[in-house]
């Protein structure tokens, strides 16, 4: 089962994600980090993971890039969650703050993600990361560029 | 060998960073994702790696986490590369500028960093994320707090 | 009387705030750019304005500036109600997203911050310009570094 | 002399920049704060200010608004000077790092901004606030829609 087949194209963004959910299936990225979207309404997306030893950078912690990536796709799925059909969106940035290093000791973490707005082109979501007892590691903010599917965000350079 | 052990107390950061590209090891993060530090000069640091399917989301491109990891990593070393033995930092914030899609085809890629202001207690720096012929993916800047190794940052909530 | 006089070193960061909406004086950048400081509490600040022409670009409209000049101050002044009488802050670094443009005729906005995390050394606020009815204009998140008064953050380049 | 009369709608979005320079005129804005528009090239933009006691804060230096204001200028013209006659902008977001305080004995000091990617829908641009001896005293990163004029980029909240 290759979790790209399982992607609709028929579908509004929040009934791909659901059927994502429902699937069981990881994509690639989220097998290598091991994290999971738990969770997907209208404007929010939640996803969950276990930080381990195999996320650890050379200070003997975790690597920024773990909160960084599990914060991306939680904003990145709170907007995909309100999009139509026949709309796609690219990433244009992302803000992390670090409030709190995470270790192999953190357990379950979540990242929270919401939208702020959502535009005919733009849209914006933030998100937190937070352990089982609501104790924040990193904020995040994203904005995102929104357009058709048969609009493709462009080919050259920086085409978006 | 353990990369951790390969970390001398009595070394300032740039030897630190020259032991780890000389030891061949890598830090478990950069194993999970394949990437490796590959130069450090006073003020600077360059990571690579080759995007792979395992990199991938759920949108068929690479994940944004994978370029957040290689810049973090990249201006994080930037500014380790200025510490003397007895200094740390930590980094505060991350953003991160998406310029153009990474895939399983773009082949190497290498994020360079460097410093645009080191204080006492602050460090500023910024990174660029290009393929082989200059093509740029991906840019980003960094706050990080440096400190004294014997003055932790902090234990509790949001000590730093 | 001279905002500056106002300011005791004796008090605390809120009671220095609370010192300055009593006053009724403006620093000079809120002269310059009309607004004030209408509320502070615990960990919240918040600031009002009326953009007016005075604030307009070449684009005829009002000026990014003007919303970051608001958030700015409400940010700063949401970790500076953290402070003991002995602290100082300066701020980092500031993220602006801007949701929609403010006009001559949008009338009152409020620039409402509140502090994400506060610890030793650092400090993280986040703010919101929203209008009369609540409708959103741009959004904020601010790192700030946190001092005692008597350990100045530095003298020579990027000394913080 | 109205600034607004001096736009010319045929004109692309450099010419429009030289022919402002050339007027004299400046917006309310850079009336307000003192600052010019004093260079514009293909992908550059330059302004000038000598920051004075008009724009400072309580804490007695020169507001951290009055940086974000100069450099959002620079960035947005540096993008606007890529713009075709039928093209325009409006700014998603803006990043600041305060590397050095700014007061009135600082003196005239240039916000240089260029672009970094350019694209069909989004741009990016890069600037630094730097003083006559090239000390740098804030950084920026801004992310831009581009559009063609005749379709506006949304009425309603978050149109963008």
């Amino acid at each position: 089962m290759n979790i790209f087949e399982e992607l609709k194209p028929g579908l509004c963004g929040l009934d791909q994600l659901l059927a994502l959910i429902g699937s069981g299936c990881r994509p690639p990225m989220a097998e290598t980090l091991e994290f999971d979207l738990v969770e997907a309404r209208d404007g929010n997306a939640v996803f969950a993971g276990i930080p381990s030893q195999r996320a650890y950078n050379f200070l003997d912690i975790v690597h920024g890039g773990y909160a960084a990536t599990l914060l991306d796709s939680a904003c990145g799925c709170a907007i995909y969650s309100k999009l139509s059909a026949v709309q796609a969106f690219v990433t244009l940035e992302l803000k992390i703050a670090f409030h709190r290093a995470l270790t192999r000791d953190t357990g379950l973490v979540r990242a929270e993600a919401q939208i702020v707005s959502f535009g005919r082109r733009v849209a914006y979501a933030e998100g937190r990361l937070v352990d089982g007892i609501g104790r924040l590691y990193a904020s995040a903010s994203v904005t995102a560029l929104v357009f058709d599917r048969d609009a493709k965000p462009g080919s050259g350079s920086a085409g978006r």
